[in-house]
């Protein structure tokens, strides 16, 4: 099959041998699929992966054991777990010690003709959700993951919280749209009048980064730059929160002490469940169709990648089938 | 009066200006006071602070309008609030925008003959708690506060959690007897075997820090090193909690990405209130006694401080009056 091969570099195969699913493993004809800051590490070297990339997708199952699969259109979710350990018993697949990770770790992922998954991460997906609008499925899971861990509310002075969405990359945006989503104001911070302004258009409020006073109860960080977590951690309040859902790729130089002296509570954040994304997607509360700068077919992949990395775009999609 | 002065190098004075009371403020004459890690950064140059340092202490009070203060044996909270914004109101006067603090934040310390703190901050000591267990009241505080943020229990799996303190130094014990003295059994991590063994004399279960497996629900990192931040956060379970009770002085290189990949909640900690400190030690729940090494006159202050960061030392106090 065609499938965007890293190994080191990324390059298009045509020659690439065809998945064979396992017991319980459903292949999946790919669709559409997402590029996301994520692949892009991957692309740079973090976490030496080798693979097929990409893990943002749908596609329409050819091949289960599943009949409720079967012919369906799907979305999937990343994180094959082993169903077994502690944190698969306690509903903490995403955590699973000896979990795959699609398109990321030891699993190949989307940006091929056809994948795999196990039965169980497959969710048939309702026909009035188009491709472009399910392709978001697993950001918007990742970013609806802040509610599971953290709910925004009152602070302690019996105020509605404050927050702070920064960055304005593909991340912040689709968080931001979440938060409003499920009824908050957040204000996206971010360093492109061009991309502030596209995100004001989908009825985000935003500002100049540099413009942004401290004092909000949460400051969720979608920059993935340090320099980006040490700013959002001057404009938490003292005794707020810090999201942290993107992170450099490399150990890079930070200062903690605001943290400690502030008291600051820092909530790693990384994928979500599907149920909510879904189910905000059904109701029509987020979409973040307008975010969508380009799509590639798959033999243009490499140019698809490229075309990702320049900063002034949000999203670039692959249409694969 | 008999001042240690740091301004840029630390210095004995023995003409430092008498303090002078402002209104609601007490004058207290310095018994006992014991010098912590957080004085020893100062004195590298954290912060830049210039003035008397010093925070832990024990006095008696010699003038104040404060009935219930006048000639007592008082401790004292280290943070002096307006006691009109937002946070003194919701009682977190620790956070104060406009606090000073008590020899660390424009407000001369305890390593001299007197000190001035607001009467409000000032808490008379009972008869039954010794001088020597008293000075320990403000560390015990701030290993307390660890409760007032997030209380340890069971995990998602309904398993009692597993608790690590990193670093076996003056902090990590008092955090590790804190801990023990609320009923958790933590185990502390550190490098110096001789410590190890002194906190092993205390009832303290520990363990060479390379020698700890991941897999902890909570870890509260008392290293004060960017090393040990890495370490602790490799410690951490996913899911589970990074307690952050100090951090290195200056901006260090740290590597966040296992924070966000194994969703982990760090937890800034500071200091705590006064009242569950002075409760465990009036219970004989927490005695750091036998941490104390050595206790010299203020005259001989300069060498107290060189023996507080002797690596092998606990706990080295200044006896004052």
């Amino acid at each position: 099959m065609r499938a965007l091969y890293l190994d080191g570099e990324l390059a298009l195969r045509d020659d690439y041998p065809d998945p064979q699913p396992a017991p319980g493993e459903s292949l999946v004809r790919v669709r559409l699929a997402g590029i996301c800051g994520t692949d892009l590490e991957l692309i740079r070297g973090y976490m030496a992966y080798r693979g097929v990339p990409g893990h943002e997708f749908v596609g329409e199952v050819v091949a289960s054991a599943d009949e409720r699969l079967m012919g369906r259109r799907v979305a999937g979710e990343i994180n094959a777990a082993c169903g077994r350990c502690d944190f698969c018993i306690a509903g903490l697949g995403r955590h699973c010690p000896d979990r795959t990770v699609l398109g990321i770790l030891g699993r190949d992922g989307a940006f091929a003709e056809y994948l795999l998954l196990p039965d169980s991460n497959l969710t048939p997906l309702p026909d009035a959700i188009p491709d472009e609008l399910a392709v978001f499925i697993e950001p918007i899971a990742a970013a609806y993951e802040i509610f599971e861990q953290t709910e925004p509310g009152r602070n302690e002075m019996g105020r509605n919280e404050k927050i702070a969405v920064l960055g304005d990359g593909r991340l912040g945006a689709i968080v931001a749209l979440a938060l409003k989503a499920e009824g908050y104001e957040p204000i996206v911070g971010g360093h492109h009048a061009t991309k502030l302004r596209r995100l004001a258009a989908l009825g985000l409020r935003t500002e100049l980064e540099a413009k942004l006073a401290s004092g909000f109860d949460v400051v969720v960080d979608c920059t993935g730059a340090a320099s980006g977590f040490n700013r959002a951690a001057t404009l938490v309040r003292p005794r707020g929160r810090l999201i942290l859902k993107s992170t450099a790729a490399a150990a890079a130089t930070m200062n903690l002490a605001p943290i400690v002296v502030n008291e600051i509570t820092l909530v790693g954040s990384r994928c979500g469940r599907f149920a909510p994304a879904l189910a905000a997607l059904e109701a029509g509360k987020v979409d973040p169709r307008l975010l969508i700068d380009a799509t590639f077919p798959l033999a243009d992949g490499l140019a698809a990648v490229k075309a990702a990395t320049d900063p002034s775009n949000f999203k670039v999609l692959l249409k694969i089938s």
